[in-house]
C-alpha cells in the first residue's frame, strides 16, 4: 500500500499560502529548529571532498562513537552492533522489513511507523497510551488488544515505541516501560525502541530503553535529528542486540541497507564521530536545546491550556498533544465536527498550523493535534539567542508568537 | 526476503585481507574512483551549515536543473517531475514498491534490482542479454519468456532496464531499444529505465531512452554517482512521466520518498543544482572521464581478450564482463567448476577481486565475472593524473596493474 503523507501535505499547504503572502504560525512539522553546532558544519566542510562510498554499516570511527554513546547509556555496545543510516526513517524500515509479522503501535505514535507497516503489507494493530504519557501502549489494554488482533487473523510480533515520545512530548516513567516489556516478552514480541528524542528529557534524567530489560528482543534506532538539530543532514543510527540472534538480525539488517541505500554520505561521517563521541562543545549545546525546548514547550502548553484544552504536561523533545475535547461545543458552533476540519479552519482563517491527531492513528472524531513549539524559536541569529536566552520565552519573537497563538485559540473559545 | 548482499561482502573480503597485509587488486566494486570536482566540494562546504529539512521531492533549484538535464537530452522535463533521493538505489526501490507486478529484469543485471524485487516479495523473471549488448533483455526471447512467466503463475509488469549497462560496460543500441519496448508497449510493461552511466559512453554518444519511446510509461533513474564520481555523497533523481498516469506515480514516490528517507542531504543540493546545470567545467570533468573509462576498459579488455577470455568490447562506464568459457579446460584442470569457485580462487592465491556473474543472476555454472576497471586509476593525486593524460594506460601505476592481472590470467591459461 502506498502511503499518504499528511507531513508532506502540511509542508506543502504551508509553503503555498507562504507564496501568497500569507504569515503562517507553522507548529506543524518536527523540526528541531535549532542551528548546527559549528564544530560540526567545520568537521563536514573539512570532509566535504570525500566522495567515497563508505562501508554499508558506517565508518569504524562513527560506529565505535555510536557504540560509546550507546554504552555510556548503560548499554554495553560493540561498534559491530551499530548500523548507519540517511536518517532513522530507512533504520526504522529496514527493522520492520528485516521482522516478521503485524506491527502494534501506540496510539498516537509517529506517522512514519503505521506508513511503513502498510507500505510493506503488515497490519497495525493500535493501542491507546495511557492517560499519563504517549509513546508506549497503556500496559492495562496490551494483552487484551494482542488477543483480539490475533482472533481477527493478525500475527503482531513487532511492538514499536519511541521514548521519549513524538507526538506527545512525554516519556513513559521506568514503571510502565517495565509493565510493558514484561507483556512484550510474555507475548514473544520484538520491540523496536526509537529513541531519537533520547537526549532531550527537559530536567536532564535517562530513559529506561527496553534494551535494558529485553537485551536480547530490543532493536534501538536513533538519529543527529533531533538532539543536534541536524535533520537536514541525514544521520541515523541503530544497535542490534549482542546475542547470536541479534547478529543475524544486524546481517540482515545490512543486506537491506546495502540494497536500498548504501550507506550515509561519507563526508557526514566524521561530524557523526565526534558528535557521539560527546565531547564538552556538543554536551554543551545538547544541554541548553533541551532546556530551551523545555521552557518553550512549557510556556506553550500553558497558552493551549490557558485556552481550555487539555494538555499533558511536556515533559521531553519539542511536541505537544494538546486535546480540545472540552471546547467541543464552541467547535461544534464554529459548524466543525473533527480535528481535521478545525486544522482546516485554523490554517486557512488564521494562519495556524497544527497537524491533526487523526495522521498519528488517533480517533478522527477527537479534537486532539501534535504542537511542534519548536518552529517559535525564529531565524538563525534569533535560535542562538533562544539558546543562550534564560528566559527565551520572553524574547520579543517567541512571546509575540504566543500572543497570536492565544488570539488564535481565543476564536475558538469564543468565536 | 532478506536479500544477501553479495557487493557487500566482496568489499569486507578485501578489507580483511588487506589488514593481514595482502596487497589485493580489486576490480569488484563499482565506483567510479576518480576525485570529486572542486567546485562541487566548494559548493558543500559553503552549504556545510544548511541543517534544514529540505522538500522531499528535492530544493526547487536541484529540480530545476535536473529538468534541465532531462530536457537537454531530448526528454523535455518540468521540475515537478523530478524526485531525488540519497542515491538512485532508493529511487529505484520506490519505483518497484510503487508499481504493481512482478521484475522483468535482463540477465546479467546490476545486482540491487533482484535484491530489491525479492524484499518486496516480487518475482524475478531473467531473461538473457542479446549476444552484442547487455543491459536490456534479447528482444527475441522477451515475448516467450513472459508467456511462459504467465503460464508459471506470475504477473511480470515491470521491466528494469540499465542504458548504459552495468555489469557489461555496453550500451544497447537504438534498434534493440525499440524492438524492446515495442515489445513491452504490447504487453503493457512498465519500464524502469536506469540511467546512471548515461553520460559515460566513451564516444560520446547519446542514449536512446526508452521514455522517448513510451514516454508515459517509462520511469528514468540517474544520478550523480557514476558520471561525477560522487558515490559517496548520495545523490539521485528520477523522472516521472510528463501524464495524468505519470503525475499519479510522482505522488506515490513522493509518498514513500516521505516515509522511507526525507530527502537528499540538505548540504548536497546546491551542488546537485551546479552539476546538473552542466556548466562548462562539469562539461570539461565528465568528458575527460569518459575518455579515461574508455582507454582504460578497452586495456582491460585487451588483458582479458590475451588471457582467452571472451569480452564484449566496452562502449560505456567502467566494467566488463568477461567470459572464461574458453578457459574451461584449465580451470576444470584447478579443480575449479563454476565462476564462484574461480573468483574465490583468484582472491585467495592472487589477491584479485572480481564479482562472479551469478551475483548477476547469471547461470552460476558459467565462468563470467563483473571487472570493475575504474578502481585501477590510483590515489587522489593519480587519479588527476590520469584524468589529464593522453595516454592513461602507459602510467606507471595502471601498467603495473595490468601487467599483474596479465600474469594473474596467465595461471588460470597455464595452470
Amino acid at each position: 500500500m502506498i502511503p499518504h503523507s499528511a507531513t508532506l501535505e502540511i509542508n506543502e499547504r504551508v509553503r503555498a499560502l507562504r507564496r501568497d503572502g500569507r504569515d503562517v504560525l507553522h507548529l506543524g512539522f518536527g523540526e528541531a529548529g535549532l542551528p548546527a553546532h559549528p564544530r560540526l558544519v567545520e568537521l563536514l566542510r573539512e570532509n566535504a571532498a570525500d566522495n567515497r562510498y563508505a562501508p554499508v554499516a558506517g565508518d569504524e570511527g562513527a560506529r565505535r562513537a555510536a557504540a560509546g554513546y550507546w554504552t555510556r547509556r548503560g548499554l554495553a555496545t560493540d561498534p559491530d552492533q551499530i548500523l548507519f543510516a540517511p536518517g532513522s526513517k530507512p533504520l526504522l524500515f529496514a527493522a520492520l522489513a528485516a521482522l516478521d509479522g503485524d506491527v502494534v503501535l501506540p496510539v498516537p505514535s509517529w506517522v512514519t511507523y503505521a506508513a511503513q507497516a502498510a507500505l510493506l503489507g503488515r497490519r497495525v494493530i493500535g493501542v491507546p497510551v495511557p492517560a499519563g504519557c504517549g509513546g508506549v501502549p497503556d500496559p492495562d489494554l496490551l494483552a487484551g488488544a494482542l488477543d483480539r488482533a490475533r482472533a481477527e487473523g493478525a500475527d503482531p510480533r513487532i511492538l514499536v515505541v519511541t521514548l521519549p515520545d513524538n507526538p506527545t512530548g512525554t516519556l513513559a516513567p521506568p514503571s510502565v516501560v517495565e509493565a510493558v516489556c514484561a507483556i512484550a516478552d510474555r507475548q514473544g514480541l520484538v520491540v523496536v525502541s526509537d529513541e531519537i528524542y533520547r537526549d532531550l528529557v527537559h530536567d536532564g534524567s535517562g530513559v529506561l530503553s527496553p534494551a535494558s530489560l529485553l537485551p536480547d528482543r530490543t532493536i534501538v534506532t536513533a538519529g543527529l535529528s533531533k538532539n543536534l538539530a541536524l535533520g537536514g543532514w541525514r544521520v541515523g543510527f541503530l544497535r542490534t542486540p549482542d546475542s547470536p540472534e541479534g547478529h543475524r538480525r544486524r546481517d540482515a539488517l545490512r543486506g537491506i541497507a546495502s540494497e536500498v541505500w548504501s550507506n550515509v554520505a561519507a563526508p557526514m561521517q566524521a561530524a557523526a564521530e565526534y558528535a557521539l563521541d560527546e565531547p564538552e562543545p556538543i554536551l554543551r549545546r545538547v544541554a541548553e536545546s533541551r532546556r530551551l525546548h523545555g521552557r518553550v514547550a512549557r510556556a506553550v502548553a500553558s497558552v493551549f491550556e490557558a485556552s481550555g484544552a487539555l494538555v499533558r504536561p511536556p515533559s521531553a523533545g519539542f511536541y505537544l498533544y494538546p486535546d480540545f475535547a472540552p471546547l467541543r461545543p464552541a467547535v461544534t458552533a464554529l459548524g466543525l465536527a473533527t480535528a481535521a476540519d478545525l486544522g482546516r479552519h485554523l490554517l486557512d482563517r488564521h494562519g495556524l498550523a497544527l497537524l491533526p491527531g487523526d495522521v498519528f492513528g488517533d480517533d478522527p472524531a477527537a479534537l486532539r493535534f501534535r504542537v511542534a513549539t519548536s518552529l517559535l524559536y525564529g531565524d538563525t541569529e534569533q535560535r542562538l539567542a533562544a539558546l543562550a536566552s534564560p528566559e527565551p520565552e520572553a524574547l520579543p519573537w517567541i512571546a509575540a508568537s504566543l500572543r497570536r497563538l492565544d488570539g488564535v485559540l481565543a476564536t475558538v473559545r469564543e468565536p
